[in-house]
C-alpha cells in the first residue's frame, strides 16, 4: 500500500472502532490489531492516538456535514425531515462516538476537536439560511437556527441513552420544533413573523408543518 | 488567616478571574497576585491550576443551582420567568468563564468539570419536574425538559457573543419555548397532552404562557 492509501485505510478502522466505543476506552494496539499492521507501524502514519481520533473526527465531520445538502426544492418542512433522518442516520452508526465526543472529556476535548464540531455546526446552520433563502440573516433568525441545531444535538444524545422513543417521532419532532421556536420569535419580533410567514408560504397542508399546526388546534379544542 | 478561610478567600480571588477571562489566560501568579499572596502558597493550598479551577467551578456551580430553587407556588409560567432572570444574572456576572467552560476546550474539559456541569444541569431538571408535579416522569418530558435545558445554555452563549438581543426578550423567549416544546411533544402524544393541560391550568391570561397564546393567534389571523 502507498502512504496516502495506508493513512486512509487506517481512519476507517480507526472511525469505526471510534464511532462504536468511546474513544478513550479504543487503544492502538487494538487500532494496529484491526487494521492487521504492527502497533510500530501506526505510529509510522501517526504520531500519537489523538492525532488518529482527529483525523477520523474530521472524515466523519466530512461525511455529517454533506447529509445536510438538501436540494432547494419542494416545501421546506418536507426537506428538514429528509435531512433529520440523514441525521439519525449517521447518529446511529456512530452512536458511542458520537456521545463521547458531543459530551466532552479528557480524550475528546482538544481545540482540534472542538473546531471541527464547530465546523459541522456551521455548515448546518449555512444550510439552512440557503433553504430559507435568507442572505443577510437578522440576529435573531440566527439565534432561533443556531439554538435549535443544539436542540438537535441534545434530542440526539438522549436519544442514544436508551432509545427510548422511536428516532421516527423525535425526527419529525425536530421539524415541529423549528417552527415552534421560528414561531415564539414571530410572536417577539415583526421581522421575524414575516420570515415565519415566507418559510411556511409553500408548506404542504399534510406535509410536516401543516399536520403541527392541525395537531395543535386538536390540542386546543 | 486559617487553612480553610484562606482556601475559600483563593477560591473568591479565582472564581472572579476565571470568570471575566477564559481560564485558559488566567495564571497562578495573577491569582497569587490578586489574592496578595507568593506563588508557592497558591500552591500549598492547591497542587495546581487545574484543582483551583475545579474548586472555583464547584462554587459556581452551587450559586447557580441555588438559583433554579424557585417556590411552588402562582402560575408556573412566571416561576420559570424569574428563575430565567436568575440564571441570565449568573451568566451576565460570569460571562467570559461560562462561554469558556461550556464550549469546552483542553483548560476546561475534565472529568470534574464535566461531572459538576451534568450535576447543574440535573438539578436544573428536577428543580422543573418538582414544579410541574410530576414525580415518576414519562420519557417524553424527560426529552422536553433535558432538551429545553440545553436550549436555555445555547440561547445564553448566543447572548453572550455580543449580546446583541436585549435580555430580557430572552428570558421569556425561553419561557416561551419551553411551552412550545412541551406543546410539539404533546401534539405527538397523549400522556403528554394531559401534563401539558396541567401544566396550563393555572395560568393568568397576562402571565407569560398566556401572552405567547395572544401573540400566536395574532400570527395566525
Amino acid at each position: 500500500m502507498g502512504v496516502e492509501e495506508r493513512r486512509q485505510q487506517l481512519i476507517g478502522v480507526a472511525l469505526e472502532l471510534f464511532s462504536r466505543r468511546s474513544p478513550d476506552e479504543v487503544s492502538i494496539d487494538e487500532i494496529a490489531s484491526a487494521a492487521g499492521i504492527s502497533r510500530p507501524l501506526v505510529y509510522h502514519y501517526f504520531p500519537g492516538k489523538l492525532s488518529l481520533y482527529e483525523a477520523a473526527l474530521k472524515r466523519a465531520s466530512d461525511d455529517l456535514a454533506a447529509r445536510f445538502v438538501e436540494p432547494p426544492t419542494g416545501p421546506l418542512g418536507a426537506r428538514l425531515l429528509r435531512v433529520m433522518r440523514r441525521f439519525f442516520d449517521f447518529v446511529d452508526e456512530h452512536g458511542p462516538g458520537f456521545s463521547a465526543l458531543m459530551r466532552g472529556g479528557p480524550a475528546v476535548g482538544s481545540t482540534t476537536t472542538n473546531a471541527l464540531i464547530d465546523s459541522v455546526r456551521q455548515a448546518a446552520y449555512e444550510q439552512i439560511l440557503s433553504h430559507l433563502e435568507v442572505a443577510d440573516p437578522p440576529v435573531r433568525l440566527e439565534l432561533v437556527v443556531r439554538s435549535w441545531i443544539s436542540l438537535a444535538e441534545s434530542t440526539a444524545l438522549i436519544w442514544l441513552d436508551g432509545r427510548r422513543i422511536p428516532r421516527e417521532e423525535l425526527e419529525a419532532q425536530l421539524v415541529h420544533d423549528f417552527a415552534a421556536l421560528a414561531a415564539v420569535s414571530a410572536a417577539h419580533d415583526e421581522e421575524m413573523s414575516e420570515i415565519l410567514r415566507a418559510m411556511l408560504r409553500y408548506e404542504d397542508p399534510e406535509g410536516p408543518f401543516g399536520q403541527l399546526v392541525t395537531r395543535l388546534l386538536a390540542l386546543a379544542t
